[in-house]
């Protein structure tokens, strides 16, 4: 009883330190505020976690995985991958933002990288099959290729304001088709 | 003199800002920092710029107002146009992060923001007659076209760690010439 108690604590903070990072950030987010939120105290977050890094990577760290677990990824129909992406995207879009928050403030110490690592070599080697499958043009590697569709399918997370124009443009629904159709053009053989 | 030395003061001020904004973001910089860097203090800090989001501003206008200058863009050739905007980044490194800080922190809140959408109606105007010239697709809107164009050519800016895998497979060289084959194939009618 006490054990599930403490992982419910635990999975509270884990919950408001998500929305409170997406926000402000690792420098901006206040402990204190994540610990009202979950009805907790700063003493457990320091208790579990460690400190405010030690939280945002169990917090970055927790999404990678379940990224990494769910992740559809066939090489065959990268079109269709991307548009998978996209959605995800579209259904969580704190993610967004945790990822750029990461990269400026926290990359380089994450434990979560090596995960990630891993499930980005094993697309590189299914596009790698798929390219030589002619399936997939070569005029790309393999790891190029995967950097230019993820960068692609992120292209309508967080726009930043001088884009309001194409927000007026370009309606909600039609984005998941332009996306899929750029990534098409891009893998062509 | 005394008005050449607040120059002077000023544009220290803007240049050690511009290296504490891109390393720490709003939230993390420090204003006794930059005042130390500049060699001044944070009563001429608050004197010229208000507040440290009026002086995160006023180097973010400046650098876009610098950038709407002196863009080159030709929508008769874009993937040539992918490349030099690549090259931009590349000379400016500190570009990228402060773009993504600016995103996260302060995006709805800068001033520079209706010279940016200006800078970009124009070029999207371009695109659509670059499109009825035939010289373009029109597979997508002018907007959604210069929006992946510009995702594009950042593919490569503060690339987050799990993907060392790039860094190491991909030489530096070889990337702009990528980025200009990406767009081409994006574009081509």
């Amino acid at each position: 009883m006490i054990e599930r108690d403490a992982e419910a604590t635990r999975q509270r903070l884990l919950a408001a330190a998500t929305i409170e990072f997406s926000q402000y950030g690792i420098a901006g987010a206040r402990v204190d505020r994540i610990a009202a939120a979950a009805r907790s105290n700063k003493a457990q977050i320091y208790h579990y976690f460690g400190s405010k890094n030690g939280l945002f990577d169990a917090v970055f760290g927790g999404h990678a995985q379940a990224a990494v677990e769910q992740e559809y990824f066939d090489a065959s129909d990268l079109p269709g991958t991307a548009g998978w992406i996209f959605d995800n995207y579209e259904e969580h879009p704190e993610l967004g933002r945790l990822v750029l928050w990461y990269r400026l403030e926290r990359a380089g110490d994450a434990a979560s990288i090596a995960a990630l690592e891993r499930a980005n070599l094993a697309k590189i080697e299914k596009i790698r099959a798929a390219q030589e499958a002619g399936l997939v043009t070569d005029r790309f590697p393999p790891a190029v290729l995967l950097g230019l569709i993820l960068t692609l399918t992120a292209a309508w997370t967080a726009l930043p304001p001088e884009f309001a124009v194409l927000e007026r443009e370009v309606p909600a629904g039609d984005r998941r088709g332009y996306v899929v159709a750029a990534v098409r053009r891009l893998v062509e053989p």
